[in-house]
């Protein structure tokens, strides 16, 4: 034969044996799980999209640098989606007489981002996206948060394991109009604001001074103490008293770990109001974990029509280091129940008794080669399968099988229609 | 705002509303249910794949023509997997000494083609891969082919519904070296019959006279009629017997609409023994459904080791277009059992309801907009979720619902903790 090939993935990406998988697997039933109690229905949608498609809130050169794009035979720009809101959007816009709202709907997708890998950003990573459309309200706002936190304590994490932030886009605009500051000088102060715990607190400093100049401590004293802001634009400003509200009814359902935290930004910038972002507490691992906000006028990308919306975007790379992290994950066992092998025998015993189980609803594996019963064993464990049943000739006559529990290495005997109740008894 | 952008999806790929994804997901569910039971777990990889992993087996020229292949500003060439049979044998080679053998694999990737999109073949498509290594062994290609049949059978088809069609590639390797064909005229013949059914009749005896010459018509006859094959290779052929021996180990578990097909090829260059194919004998779609069959040398594109399998792909979009030939879908229904929505009060009572039920496990969705009733409960029916809750000031304080079944029309009155029964019953 000639040159061997190289059996790694690509760069970047992820291949999922059988136990990873079954984590994988964990993760998305939650997640499932939850958004389905509170209403939502999956939908979903192919990776290639038009590029245009994130050129209009993106530019260019992000296109290019930081996705995947290329074009096709068909001299038509493609890109494997980075993120999932555009093509919701996008699926939304399209259909937007023929459905009908509330719209509740939630994907897992895989997603693409052309980057240098390392620990929890991947090229290739799936993002549970859950989002409500058509509802303007703060039911809506606290709807989504509460799937947000509901989805981490389905994985076992307390109230006490994260933190909430909040904020509002509206605020933030309020305290730049409060100091005259243009939009484009807000923009470029929302994104300096948004890296604020990347620099050292002098750059931070340096960089707003820029643009706020002698109202500089004033400015930065509002972002860091809610007091300072809630004296400068009053306690009668309409999207702090909407925040007030929002803590309020997020208290109703239950949500106490809310932190209103100014220099909140969230990286998109189709966010038009709240945003929210759910923060790990644990001392080795205090960080962002992922977080969302409502989105009013991205439809507008595709017609007149206006759609309010809500919704948040969780990372399953992120999730599994949350799940580390606070020893939540579970230990793998397989799918299949119990594994039939024979003992000397020709295989159409087993395969027989391997046919009335699974008519009986078990999974079942089987091994008929001439192997001996230990190595069977072995590989059964290996396989993390918790049943076995050694099939020979004493069983096929006398008709009664010993069924071996592997973890906790104890032995029944029992008649064929027995089986399934030991099985099952677990 | 500036020019709209268009929202249908790339070319030739589909979006999934939530009523075609519950579909997929009836799919996915049925494949999943079907593999485990015979004792197959799940794996997974990403759609990037180098390139390089189709190269050896399919040629550059396929590669470029029939693929999306691009190169990675590493300057690596990176391809959207058209098949998962290279994925799964890259997979099992990479970790060959750590695995468990036998083992049982299935997944269901997407896969992309670069093809002019058409009935039955878009440019992304899911396919059910199931594939069990390290079994040289018959009782390997009979559970396959249970596997196969069983899912199928799983969505409602009965055997009348499909034939499945065998043959061995060694028996077709017989019949040429019966008549001295070169390995090379071997391939070119095999690529003929392969498109035998796709040609006129005398195109086929011409592309094959070129080869076999004064031979034609016996080898022809021999292809269409068993009994001639049988008398050319001889009754003790050890690949007929070998064959002979399948068709009694599948009737053994019940399999009998089993047809030996000399001319049967299968596309793939890797097969290298018995191959299958399952055929859809309803006169308005008499077409190859999918198949399969034994692969034993794969692995060597990547190691000395040799590891045998056998397996075989469903694809969706032909599995979709089967059961919608033989009325085999469901109606769709919403994952959601209930709307709760407000009648002229504020959110808080539906919205604390709603938790309530959803403790108690019951998928809830909410309204709590000002619309009245009627549009609510048009909305409600648009969604295709069964139940309907209204919730105004006579509800919170008698705490006596009305449970309307939106189906049969009928309504229930009940206390709050009644209502999770009449969900329940449905």
């Amino acid at each position: 034969m000639s040159k061997k090939i190289d059996t790694s993935s690509y760069k970047g990406v992820r291949d999922f044996y059988p136990k990873e998988m079954h984590i994988e697997k964990y993760l998305f039933d939650g997640m499932r799980k939850v958004a389905e109690r509170y209403g939502y229905v999956e939908y979903g949608a192919s990776p290639l999209e038009p590029a245009e498609l994130y050129k209009a809130k993106s530019g260019e050169e992000i296109i290019h640098e930081q996705t995947y794009t290329f074009t096709d035979r068909g001299d038509r720009e493609v890109t494997l989606r980075p993120e999932m809101t555009p093509t919701v959007a996008r699926m939304v816009a399209g259909r937007k007489r023929d459905l009908a709202f509330p719209l509740r709907w939630y994907s897992i997708p895989n997603l693409f981002r052309y980057e240098n890998p390392q620990r929890g950003r991947l090229r290739e990573h799936f993002q549970l996206n859950v989002d409500i459309f058509g509802v303007t309200g703060l039911d809506a706002d606290v709807e989504i948060i509460s799937v947000a936190s509901d989805t981490l304590k389905q994985f076992g994490a307390t109230t006490a394991d994260y933190s909430i932030l909040i904020n509002s886009r509206k605020i933030f605009q309020d305290l730049c109009e409060h100091f005259n500051i243009s939009t484009e000088q807000q923009y470029i102060l929302s994104k300096i604001i948004d890296k604020k715990n990347k620099v050292e607190k002098d750059l931070f400093r340096e960089a707003v001074e820029k643009i706020l100049l002698s109202n500089t401590d004033i400015f930065i004293g509002a972002l860091e103490r809610t007091k300072n802001l809630i004296e400068l634009l009053g306690e009668k400003n309409p999207h702090i008293q909407n925040l007030v509200v929002l803590i309020e009814k997020l208290e109703n359902v239950g949500i106490t770990n809310v932190v209103f935290t100014p220099t909140l930004m969230r990286g998109f910038d189709y966010y038009t109001d709240i945003v929210f972002e759910i923060f790990d507490t644990n001392p080795d691992n205090r960080r962002s974990l992922f977080g969302g906000g409502r989105y009013d006028n991205l439809t507008e990308l595709f017609s007149d029509d206006k759609v309010p919306a809500v919704g948040f975007g969780m990372g399953d790379v992120t999730l599994l280091d949350f799940l580390t992290t606070h020893n939540l994950l579970p230990e793998y066992q397989s799918e299949v129940t119990v594994m039939l092998a024979s003992v000397k025998t020709d295989s159409s015993a087993v395969i027989h008794l391997a046919q009335t189980l699974r008519s009986a609803g078990v999974n079942v594996a089987t091994e008929t080669s001439d192997k001996g019963v230990g190595d069977k064993i072995k590989a059964t464990l290996k396989l993390a399968i918790p049943f076995f049943i050694a099939v020979g000739e004493n069983e096929t006559t006398s008709k009664q099988y010993k069924v071996k529990n592997l973890i906790t290495e104890q032995e029944t005997s029992v008649s064929e229609h027995e089986i399934v109740d030991v099985l099952k008894r677990g």
